[in-house]
């Protein structure tokens, strides 16, 4: 029998310019996979190259996170392209990546779609599929993330990809694995407990809906959001969980692979 | 004896959103190798999607031509950016066009920088060695393109990377091989004729400078300028002329090949 | 009895950088008023001053055209901007075309949105409120175009502005007053006569429905498209037309007020 | 004898889109009045209105902070634009700021340009002039803010506009009154009775070079730069040491005319 195990995640490298986001540095050692800004919703070509080395640094296995061209909005605002305009956008931010993961003697390992994009192509069959479509068309051995069930997935999936379904560590799920609205009370756990307790339950391959009701739920890969202040601490107490719990913390390829045996 | 031979290139996909510029398709038929923009100058992931299949339909060759973040300004207005922004800057941008080159299942030819980082660069070590240092960074078996005898051909060689001179066959030239201003009078050659004499002359290594004089210069590739009206007549009856002359058109990698040996 | 007469106005000023766009100075000679786009669709500042400077040239009045944060998609694609981020949006770029009206010491007229944010609006109180009190931010003197009967007409009266409703020139619509879709058969009127046809009718505060039936509508302001080839000479053939049937073209200023007495 | 006063302003307004930057609401208290970014090199709508706001609330006067078109540089890179096109991009930034200032119901004050720019008009006649003739275009009452003794100082006046001349209250300055270069050591001052120190002797017209020698400096209104950690304790001291000398801080508009006395 093998271990339990599962990848950590985080959207990383969206400073702009002299303008800093997040806590890239301190996350880091936590992670197994970084889902790196290609400069369209954040992110530019020296803070790509900086992620990308801090990355390397730690061993965490990197990814491309495209979103919309609308850097004001952080790419969060849904906007209306077409299929073959976000096919385009993905290819064009995912060799952009490409670019410095091979400059820095990496390998590129996958792809998430950023904010609005991603939201919007979790539900979207034509939307999902350009996105599948710009990923093989870069590379069909990259790994699309996507929402644990979601379109995305699926897309991904008849794409010929592998496709890693994706469960939210620190925020709460209704019991259609829909999220709970940010706006709505309890949407967001913020207790390092809470959210290890919700991690270690993925893991096992279900989720506690905000109604108590338990619900199965297939997790490759649990994203933490790094742009919370106590997000390495939530980090650093979710490794000891795990490490108590037996539970390994392993790259996405590794965690895929082990969902597909 | 090996024929004389010569790449002939242009910028290309220089189009923008609902703005279209150049004459692409009606010059591709001529064209030995094209200079694709990358979205910073010129271009966009549309319009470099099908920049890169016009020119597979016509077996043209494709080079990524990075700029500075200056839509606006079409790369031509000065910058200061220090040597790490320019090396990441075009890591960025050759990048994106090699995932399009990759989609459409072609090979990416060489990178020539665009308008005003071309020009800096070309007399200017620590800029043509950030120039450089990104090619090789993506790429070592890219191909440099220059000005002739410039400081980026210079730096393309102390990198290891072959490099490429460049010769205009629409713009007069001094004797010390820089182009006369465009604002000098007879600065741009415009007659068919003219352009076709001065490429022959360039194939066997001189150029006439506009004081009369013959000066050796080197050219491995003839840039044709596409945003001028009769550019394509122009080219059609370059090609005559060479073939009158007894001068193959060739892709680049064999006209710098047949420079080395 | 007064004379009958309308505004003629068109969107101008689309030109970007080295791009550009429309036949300003072939239509300006037949408008009585100019809609300026405002740099973030189309337009830029020496854009902004050259078409401020043509509009004067001509006498004709100028209105600012201000769209969505989207250069590359020319302000077409929807976009979901809060009301508080439009409303903000459109004060900045008012306040922009503003300047270069004040430096030419003329008078800016009006306010018409662009694109997806003009036909998103229309149907949206919300967007609706947000557009008209942006205008009164600026100065409550300016008046706000909107289709006939939309909720960007009724937003802009209950916010204490003058609203203008326009009616396009060169579109069929269906009985509900809506426009053909531009996909749709017959969609888009290019007949010099039938488009005059059309007008004149508006005049009369009819139009006729792609299925025949006239309907009655509301119109102070007449758009022709500008970016379509042939759209001088139909300008032209209308004025004509116009002339003819004893219906002057005034500056919306005049034909507003001729609604309201 | 009229008490001795000085004007001391802030760059604010920084932000951009989810990026935050300086501490805007713990320096304003201490200043008469705030230059805020346009948009181009820092700012966006919504950070503007909220800026005005702020200044609102705190009887802070309102200058417009342009600069050029480089969000990635933050407008510290030196770009080559023509005279023309760095006029209309302060007439288009200027009149961005000067509708939310109307909007809420202010008056602008003050023009001062950004980063490269205000460093490179500084000795530049040509870009000077562009800079004040774009003041003259929008509002001649408006004062343009430049080094002190610089050609914008000189060009402001040319142009018959008001001209203000600052004084950095934490920089070092060479015999020469040209500002000690932020790599060399002793450039910044970060003590708060050492900036304190520094103003006071700018108010009697004087400031003491790195030399040691004092030498004759007018100064019409002083800069303290608000990105520095310890900015606002800094303000704090230098009001107390202002209010112990008998120094009043005032408005631009009331500097500058005490200058002029």
């Amino acid at each position: 029998m093998t271990a339990k195990r599962i990848d950590l995640n985080c959207d990383v490298g969206e400073s702009f310019g002299v303008w800093t986001l997040g806590s890239d540095e301190a996350l880091m050692p936590y992670l197994t996979s970084a889902s790196i800004a290609c400069g369209w919703h954040g992110g530019d070509p020296r803070v790509m190259r900086r992620t990308v080395r801090l990355a390397k640094t730690h061993g965490v296995r990197i990814g491309a996170h495209p979103g919309f061209p609308d850097l004001l909005g952080f790419g969060r605002r849904p906007m209306q392209l077409s299929p073959e305009e976000v096919r385009d956008s993905l290819v064009y931010q995912i060799g952009a990546l490409w670019a410095f993961v091979k400059a820095e003697g990496m390998r590129l390992q996958h792809v998430k779609p950023h904010g609005a994009l991603y939201h919007m192509a979790a539900n979207d069959r034509l939307l999902s599929e350009a996105v599948a479509g710009a990923i093989a068309d870069v590379d069909p051995a990259l790994i699309l993330i996507g929402p644990s069930g979601s379109e995305l997935v699926k897309a991904g999936l008849r794409a010929g990809l592998r496709a890693a379904q994706e469960g939210f560590g620190d925020r709460a799920y209704n019991e259609d694995r829909s999220l709970v609205p940010r706006s709505a009370p309890g949407a967001l756990l913020t207790d390092s407990d809470t959210v290890a307790d919700q991690v270690l339950l993925m893991v096992e391959g279900k989720v506690r809906a905000i109604t108590g009701r338990l619900i199965p739920m297939t997790v490759d890969t649990v994203c933490l959001h790094g742009d919370t202040p106590g997000a390495p601490a939530v980090a650093k107490r979710l490794r000891e969980r795990m490490t108590a719990a037996g539970v390994m913390a392993v790259p996405l390829e590794e965690s895929v692979a082990g969902q597909v045996s």
